[in-house]
């Protein structure tokens, strides 16, 4: 569809549906052709648009600059701004993911397991892309790029519904990415963008296009991902909150315990994997809870704790019954004694959001318990739960942090952008009655 | 909660919300307890629950009676009771079913894939329970034990909501399999039935019961399921309907192409992966399409053709549009000419219901060609389409066979009932800024 035509069909609210229908059907149709794709296909398009983006810096900046004057008139603030703004930097780093995922081994294709049956079927599990996904998210314009290129190298069509505030920047930036899959030969919808960010078009994406579209990924704030699990009839991987923690144990080493619960909760306080509650074995306090306290308010952090927690400095506040249910991504932490490996299973079970947490200790045993009986995507043992990141975990990059239970959990990267399909081979081979 | 307990509360309607979320917490208390079981107090309870199940062949009987008495007087058409009939062969084969799943590996706690990071990280991603499993079903009561015990199995609680045909049958057998769990010492709500059969109950399941149902596994007719998709507010492992193709190409071999098409439209015509449309090579249409038409008209099958299937013998029938479209469970097969592989991928496309689709070829090329262009969960060279079943693919047993593309595809056995969690394993390790 011709930009001038979307602008018309701008114009025309009642046309939003049968837009997004056709928007559907397109990436259906690109889908089938993506999955069928070669890896040197998807690498050489990776190829044209970061050359495509490298080419259009001027175009972008000058998009983003909109989005951020608009942005502005509308009082957001500062960090929102800030998250919204592009520079040559940061393109720079649009265009080092693009490289970065060309690199990864296209999950497609591959066999996950193999085996023959005794009356000589051969079976055989072979990973295939999901079909379409849709993205809905909200102001980052890297996300646009991220997103789109995940899903295109996991042979799957997208449809990005980003937010009204960085419409400009994405518009350009897809530009660039349906260039790159023009150029490599391969199907330009398989990456597309809804031109118009009101609720309607969220909302049909959320009914699923008519079965055009496969899976819905979230990637915002918690209104935004509520609005969507309560409204989508098709699956969803969704990032509820990462109310992480950090245990320290009796047997924790005290210098682990100090360095990982500061980096845990302070190198980036506004990520989904910082730590948000530290809790300290009873049985160890006296050893324990004092340094990583005064190494917490030292780096800057507000501590809210229960009395054995405020006993330790009288900089530490009250914490309440609600700072246990509270993800601050901020300088914030809420700390307090539990009884042992098992007082802390117990509070994570009531209090956590299945997202990341870890456990400080030198006991082997302990810390199998822990991270067997703790029942979240990712368990840690002497590490800062700020290593909940595909880009960590060597997925290279994740369109998202899943705290579901089906299909993909933790980390979405590449292999969680597909499934797989059984290939089955007979020789004219029937099935007894 | 006692037998007299929930009877009162039958006579109450307005308790029914309350009583399935008393039955969603138990379920989720049963369901942590079993995620930490040992494969051993498993198997322990599927042999305490074979030995009950032994035990009360009179009582199940008995109650089973009842169920038939009431299906009658409701008017049900004899193949339904047939269904729910039990006999003492149709008990002995739960109990033979109980020990398949006995001898099947334990998936829970099994290591997918490990790996290392620069930074000294050891990432493991293991194989834990899914949760809590809802499964709506129809009539047959042999359902329950197998869905109970495979939900056990893979350390998932489950609650069973079955249809009022099979209640007291249903009852008894629950009863045995919840004393095997006692016997063994572990949870019995992880197998808990709903005591009722009215929609509300259904209803309150396919809301989750405030998150405490992970996934929802719907079994039984075409209204049953579109009822659980378009009301779910949980992830759905459905089962849709089985349209499955087998296309006869150019370079088949004429007798392996009437072996497998006559068994997979014939050995068993009403089960899912039954083949409904044969579509045969128009390029090799004089060789094959003759011999395949006698072979199935021979064999009692009614076929209804195009022009070209028509004019091979006067009793194939004119096929409509409407005859690619219908699943016929019966012995009834649409036939066919299409323009070789690229024609049948097509139709295919157009009318499959990606469940299961067979190419007969002896040309290796086209058949790799069909298998990874035709995207249905299980696609097969030279073999039956009658084959689309869990026990087949070496899976013991299924609990439903999958036609979504999220998390299970194709026959869904233990592993299918499992997500993972990343075990992150460290040594203070902090992340750099």
């Amino acid at each position: 569809m011709s930009e001038a035509a979307t602008a018309q069909r701008e114009t025309q609210g009642g046309d939003i549906a049968e837009l997004m229908a056709e928007m559907g059907r397109r990436a259906r149709a690109a889908a089938t052709l993506l999955a069928d794709a070669t890896t040197q296909a998807k690498n050489a398009a990776l190829d044209h648009m970061a050359a495509a983006i490298d080419a259009a810096r001027t175009e972008i900046l000058a998009a983003n600059e909109k989005d951020i004057a608009a942005a502005k008139a509308r009082g957001r603030p500062d960090a929102f701004i800030d998250r919204l703004a592009l520079n040559d930097d940061r393109i720079d780093g649009i265009i080092a993911s693009l490289g970065v995922i060309r690199e990864l081994t296209d999950p497609v294709g591959s066999v996950i397991d193999e085996w023959q049956r005794p009356n000589g079927l051969r079976i055989a599990r072979v990973r295939v892309p999901l079909g379409v996904v849709g993205i809905i998210y909200e102001a980052r314009p890297n996300v646009t790029a991220d997103a789109g290129v995940l899903c295109m190298k996991s042979g799957n069509a997208v449809i990005l519904r980003g937010g009204s505030d960085s419409i400009e920047s994405s518009r350009e930036l897809v530009k660039c990415l349906r260039g790159g899959l023009r150029q490599a030969g391969l199907p330009e919808d398989a990456i597309q963008m809804v031109p118009v960010t009101d609720r309607t078009a969220a909302g049909e994406m959320l009914r699923g296009l008519s079965g055009n579209i496969d899976v819905i990924v979230p990637r915002g704030g918690k209104s935004l991902v509520a609005r969507v699990q309560e409204e989508a009839r098709v699956p969803v991987f969704a990032h509820l909150e990462g109310l992480c923690h950090t245990y320290i144990d009796r047997d924790a080493d005290v210098d682990k315990a100090v360095k990982v619960t500061v980096n845990a909760k302070m190198r980036r306080p506004g990520i989904c994997g910082a730590t948000e509650t530290a809790l300290v074995d009873a049985a160890a306090a006296d050893r324990l809870l004092k340094p990583v306290v005064e190494a917490l308010l030292h780096a800057g952090c507000e501590v809210r704790g229960d009395q054995a927690v405020q006993a330790v400095d009288a900089r530490v506040k009250p914490a309440t019954e609600e700072d246990w249910r509270t993800e601050y991504l901020a300088p914030i932490i809420s700390m307090k004694l539990v009884d042992g490996v098992q007082g802390a299973i117990e509070h994570i079970r009531r209090y956590g959001s299945q997202h990341t947490d870890a456990i400080i200790t030198e006991n082997a045993e302990t810390a199998q318990r822990f991270l067997k009986e703790v029942d979240s995507a990712i368990v840690m043992h002497n590490a800062s739960t700020q290593f909940a990141d595909g880009g960590e975990f060597g997925f290279g990059a994740e369109i998202g942090i899943a705290t579901g239970r089906i299909h993909a959990r933790g980390p979405v990267g590449l292999e969680q952008l597909t499934i797989f399909k059984y290939q089955v081979r007979g020789d004219g081979t029937t099935r007894p009655a």
